[in-house]
């Protein structure tokens, strides 16, 4: 194996990508599902924080780089099947979403209908026209 | 909204599907990435327990139907874009992976290679010849 073997073991899509599970380290809550290319795994290694691939820009995306909520890696795992990733992360500033809000699934179910879920430290922490869209 | 007003919500991909992010409700642990549609989300609701799409049979996919390992879904959330689900689900039996292990997530990338961790209650807790792949 090279230096880039474990990008070979991962069975990108037809796209070149992975989903990636981006889980906060300590408390165990899901932050967000984003997407990485093997570049975007390459350059996350390198700096030690979460660079993914930004499907509607096309681009590497470094989270936080707008916002300055980054996510410093703590581990990183694949699964069963080699075509999922699951970052663990410590999430900077405490917010993931580019909502404002700690993390991006906030919209529960409830009785055929998606709520909103503002209490138990799930509301805005932060102004979202502070950060673009994605960041 | 109509009834499946929920299901209209969510961005499904251009296949039909979106990713559903598996966590054991108790524990906080990550157990595994499936894919859903709209018909797999509509019958986990009927039933309670967690129908995916399986991608690789092209199929409805009742989740635990030759392993007994069901999952029973506590709670369903989506995420800011509408594109990515997160399952809270009582993981039965205790194994989610086709492998025999608690969670797919098994890989851990440690410098540069992929380890299988076997400890800290990761190991084989059933022979996987006992079930197919994906169930």
């Amino acid at each position: 194996m090279g230096e880039a073997g474990f990008l070979d073991a991962i069975a990108w899509n037809e796209a070149g990508l992975a989903p990636a599970i981006v889980q906060d380290a300590q408390s165990g809550e899901v932050l967000m599902l984003a997407w990485m290319s093997r570049e975007s795994l390459a350059r996350t290694l390198e700096m030690g924080e979460a660079v993914y691939f930004s499907r509607s820009r096309g681009a590497l995306w470094h989270k936080g780089e707008t916002s300055g909520h980054f996510q410093k890696i703590r581990e990183i795992r694949l699964d069963c099947d080699g075509d999922a990733l699951l970052l663990k992360v410590e999430q900077v500033g405490g917010i993931a979403c580019h909502t404002g809000r700690p993390r991006c699934f906030f919209n529960r179910l409830d009785n055929g209908s998606w709520i909103i879920t503002e209490g138990e430290g799930e509301g805005r922490l932060s102004d979202p026209s502070l950060f673009r869209k994605g960041d």
